[in-house]
């Protein structure tokens, strides 16, 4: 028996508990043998098999009659951890019934167990995402509505750029998500075919049945019946995968706003405080955005792990020799990050603290410079749009050097010019240095994303 | 103006030439042109902008009146390419005309530009891409239907294992592509939508016609609306990303095989034969599998590049620093390697010869050996599998050792063990060392590919 | 207490025990106590904290002493495993010893627990790694020097290319394992450099005596002082990441060249065999290539994982977020399918069987074509290299076409063309066609390889 | 001829124009005539091939002779950009002189040329990179010493934590690139070795002279000579494009901490202001981090080009298929980006602004709970660590809950707590509430990393 490992301490941080019974050692080959026991069910449902192995084949189907530890010492030398497994449960089977001892495994091959196992941890691990991933949206659709309209600082490049709405900024990040829920609720549907081709892909072993247990098979896991079997085709895999790289990309972005908003000398927004949470081991005033970073520590593991998902695509023959191995550890891992980055997210969403005051007051930092375009856009009517852009960034660099408001430059700058001062008079330059005023569509765009949560939702639920 | 590079000539062979039209310098810049012309005739057609000024924006924006050389100077400093077009665009149209020099770019970002600009060589760089992928499933299906029951050796961990038909690695080939056909359908349309949402997303600079003028910019350039502008949620990108990664794992897999079968042992596949194709500066005789090469070589760049349009996702922001600027390179590498593998491998398979003699010779290698299992599952019946199993691993023990044919193996074991005689008549042996008959339903498999294929066929036809 | 999970069963496949333990959990709990005491003794050494408190302090730092379970629930609401650690072992030292209790981790912080701790694993890791380094290297020189002369098909594009020998492909593999080896013993050095920075690498919690404790506790970890503490800077771990990354690509590329030769239709070399060994679950003949296998899938994996550690280097300020907390999983990874890839191909090379046999058989199977290179350059020196390569190309052609030996077609071009015969003499022919004779200076690169791996062992003794 | 890439304006910005000359077509191509009149020499030199060959030879590799369009034309099918090329080099040889024409790329193979060609290029790049590392280590220890004490806040997962000084966090960045520094020394040497083995290696082609012409090729070329031709062991080339994935993730490093101290409400430290730089289409007044944003842009490529350099490791045999291929585009994108990165970050360090009095107004954003660690660091001498660093934690608390200053929380704690008062007198807050006395070995850690810079500089001069 392997001993606990130090990746086991690590993933109690970044995964779920749910997740981990997902992919524990035990839930692992419980998997296969549920494999196992359906097969047999399949098998003579399809008159392939006596009927009456099925009951003891059956009762031996159980993860704790495993001793873990000869498995272990087995896998290595044989390739893989069915064929242990297999033999294992063959000798608790034949100790019940020798008859149906001779059955066990009947005409499959290991990738057949093993494939099909996964993809049983693999449904139940979507399931966790995406159910964390909908409390995730319904938390986020509660703080974009509320707020629609609370003006807040825009900022690109990480300089302060013109004024949005922090409803905008959660609106853009529901967008992507809700892209990921729709497609993840394709993929865990299209993704969840049985494998069963035996040995080489041909169910040879089955003479002609092979597609009737086949198909009765899937009916006892509940999954989909594939047109071919897939032991070097893994691009169903890969595309789960990809989704969940996407929304750990996503998430990370998020991520990666709510962290910069916690800086201290921004300090819009805070993660939920809790004892014991986000704390230093030197510093006592720390309070640390710790479900951010392992949503950030999740979305810089993903990249290289999806690559090798697709690097692994290119496999030889009828089975593989490295690109397949390479997924057994790979899949768990893209799955546990997946669902810590979308759990630890939901958390941050439901209990996060707002600071609209310090978004207003982050607003008047730049002393009246986040509002340069929109002066640009009214002078550039008449100016044109490059002059007007050539005139403010003057009145910008005057403002800067001068340490002045830029109004405040720019009202001189009309007193000085009397074509500038037609072109916009002074209380047309009161209303563009408010922000409020300077918000565009930000609304309408945030009512089309929460229409589309909403619709979504309703569609998810039918 | 940069010289031409390395990675030209480099593209030369493993990009067509097709493709790299739409990722050339010129398409490049007319991306973003019919970007800045188009957003003139919607602003104008909302009344946001005069009519007057439209034919003289049209006018100019043509890349070939770019000077791409202080184009290229600018961008440096500037931090992006549109920054220096729209300047030079302006002074153009103004040239032309004072009044609709007032007007160009107006309201509009860089990104708005850049990202629009890109979706429109990306749409160009999909349909060549589909064009090929279809032309390569209906070479396939040809194939696949030909040599519906063409015996070949299956193989395992690069091992012969038991046989199979060629019909069926082609049905394989083609079940992974057929899906990625449907998939990449799917994303040129969701993933084709405007990107238009002014300096920091809000389109404040339009005042309240922001959606109106977004409506009709999408409709002159034949693009979808998102909900929300999606400066930094890339997902869309790399979406598309993702499905060519899988594509290009695909082929991979394909010409992996097929330049594994081209070995000079193996010799049952041979790429299509034409004048300085394949060829070897020092070795005469060589014929090399250079398609399959190409799609290797795509297959082998692949991962890296998808990581990162997966690492780019996590952007700061209303605008990222570096997660944007990573992909201006990526993503034409990301479709002219799809591309070059896709076409490469459709040549490939339009004139694959195929030796069916060999695969016959080379299934009777191992001297009854590939048949075990055939053998094993005959006698399991009665000894049980794993009975079967260790029985057959004897005999072919001593099979290889004493360098016998491993029906005349069994054929001893028979005569001295009357169990085993029952078990197993001697005309039973004969037929089970038949390839041909032990093909289970490889036949039916193929069937159902080819099916799909049809249907799929079809419905894009609609 | 997390359970066992799936990835443990799979690490018991592809690592070795004595490597599991290296990062099991309890070694990961001890490499974090061995600082928190060593520090202690530092620190009562440099008279900052009192020598009384050392004795508490050491026998406490046992991992059996800490609750793994309660650890693990703290471990993710604090971010870090190091924060609840101390907690617990401030308790345990405590309730020996109030005074004690108080120095506990004394003006350190996290991570210099957890990346000295680490470092302490990796040392050992690295010394596994490079005792199976050793150990496979010195199996190789003994095939690299059987083997100096025995000719075998040299293979480019996987298409017999002309004759090369064993020895030169073994000392080709050696070639490059050699600079892992001397690059390996390099980075166990400098990588190993005690972290020591306190909260934000200023050591201002120790007053003025930083420096000196720093240097007292390198001292009792036998590790290196860095210049400045490297809580950001993490080149030297991805330093031995990417020498790891590189040492498996080697042994990858050593593992597609054996498990390509171990094919059936090539059959020149073949992994070592044992019970349950290299087995099939369903296919009773098969012995499949399990240590390539594993080094091949160590291959696959290890350039994801290696991009993680590049990507992460990119840290924020004085902590990172995502960017170090990515390496806690990350670097146990790399570590362990070194490892497993290097011991499993000692093994291989220790074990593997060489077919001379059939090496040469397959030297004759292309009818001549083999050594067109030969004949080309015979005829060069008269006709001109391009030309005689494409006189050459054509005999080649017409061998193919009308299934007859090269030297048949040869002879017959020489009798009909006087110029052609005066070039090359019949006997001189015959000599072409003779593979052992065109093995250039093979040999003399098999001994300089050797040469260096003898230089290189004598030196790593002194 | 291909058109200018999209890929060529990209690389306009991001990498710099020498750079783009290293990598340009025209210089691709002169490194492969390079190599093949380097070996007419060589060959000449050793009695291989006639003396009177040579001047012929030379006279025609050059670049601007060969038809571009053509090449690449041909290159394609023929699989490499050496075959044509080399037949248009015989062609104009042969025009000159016929029997000159005889002797072009004699006994060599096409990758010899490839590989050779692609280092003299490299080794041009490695100088350029290595020039402007030398430059921004100068600039950068001109930072560190000025600022050398410096006060900083100090900052942790984005959150302030304790003081630092600037002159630290310089010498952060030193030291990452001080290292790769010396090892990007090391391996312009260690990598730099001709590629010369002939079609598979065993230079048959020259009889026993292979090793005399290697010898006579490498000093021609001013390049080391290996143990053993390299053509599939691709070690060497990893290790440079690893060195330069690490000096890119420590420029990445440099570059996000610039980019966040730039952040419109940090605003410590800004990019040197140049016309035309950083500027933005629709804001006037942006002044956009874009040196970093390229650093950064770079740092986010570099992780998946250098695993598709490790990816491609795993080679086939005596020439790959696929993973040497994936070469011939990611080592050039490789250097270039290192260059691009490098270079910038270099301009940025000459003419970084500082802004000391904003980092001392930062230090105070906090109301002391920036030094809260000081304080519990001489509390905790008296009450213990844990007990301490509770007790301020609560202090904090309060603090910020009734926004006052940690400092007047405290002295209310000191008064009411006679045995707090004990172990803290007044005074002594009051020195704890000096950022500046609180900054430990940070004097002392920078003058080591600038004494490294200052021994490194004198021995590159050696």
């Amino acid at each position: 028996m392997p001993a606990l490992s130090q990746s086991d301490l690590v993933a109690s941080m970044f995964s779920t508990p749910d997740m981990q019974g997902v992919f524990s050692a035990r839930a692992c080959l419980q998997g296969m043998l549920d494999f196992e026991s359906a097969l047999a069910r399949a098998q003579a449902e399809a008159g392939v098999v006596p009927a009456a192995v099925v009951p003891h084949i059956d009762a031996c189907c159980k993860a704790e009659l495993i001793d873990a530890e000869a498995l272990c010492a087995a896998a290595g030398p044989a390739g893989n951890l069915a064929i242990p497994l297999v033999r294992q449960l063959t000798a608790l089977v034949t100790k019940q019934d020798a008859e149906a001892g001779k059955f066990v495994h009947w005409g499959a091959t290991s990738q057949d167990a093993i494939d099909t196992g996964m993809l049983l941890q693999l449904r139940q691990a979507l399931d966790l995402i995406r159910r964390d991933l909908a409390g995730l949206l319904d938390a986020l659709a509660v703080l974009c509505e509320h707020h629609r309209d609370t003006p807040q600082a825009g900022r690109t490049w990480l300089q302060q750029a013109l004024p949005v709405t922090f409803g905008l900024k959660v609106a853009g990040w529901m967008d992507g998500l809700l892209r990921r829920q729709a497609r993840l609720d394709q993929v865990s549907q299209t993704a969840m075919v049985v494998q069963f081709g035996g040995a080489a892909g041909t169910l040879a072993s089955l003479g002609d049945a092979g597609l009737t247990v086949t198909e009765a098979l899937a009916r006892q896991l509940r999954l989909g019946v594939a047109d071919i079997p897939w032991h070097t085709q893994r691009d169903r895999l890969c595309e789960v995968a990809c989704e969940l790289g996407m929304l750990v990309g996503s998430l990370g972005k998020m991520a990666r706003d709510i962290s910069l908003a916690m800086q201290t000398e921004v300090a819009e927004l805070a993660e939920p405080v809790a004892t014991g949470r986000g704390g230093s081991s030197a510093m006592p005033h720390k309070r640390n955005p710790v479900g951010c970073a392992i949503a950030l520590t999740c979305a810089a593991r993903m990249p290289g792990l999806v690559s090798t998902m697709l690097a692994g695509m290119v496999q030889e023959h009828e089975r593989a020799l490295g690109g397949w191995q390479a997924e057994w550890d790979t899949v768990p891992q893209i799955a546990g990050l997946a669902a810590a980055a979308t759990h630890q997210l939901r958390q941050v969403a439901e209990g996060l603290t707002v600071d609209t005051a310090r978004m207003q007051t982050n607003l008047h930092l730049t002393d009246g410079l986040i509002m340069a375009e929109a002066v640009t856009i009214a002078l550039g009517r008449d100016l044109g749009r490059l002059a007007a852009h050539k005139l403010v960034e003057q009145a910008c660099g005057v403002a800067v050097a001068e340490r002045r408001n830029l109004r405040d430059v720019l009202v001189d700058s009309l007193a000085a010019d009397a074509r500038l001062a037609q072109s916009l008079s002074s209380p047309e330059l009161d209303r563009l240095f408010n922000p409020s005023s300077y918000l565009g569509v930000a609304g309408q765009f945030v009512d089309r994303v929460l229409q589309t949560h909403r619709r979504q939702k309703t569609e998810r639920k039918d």
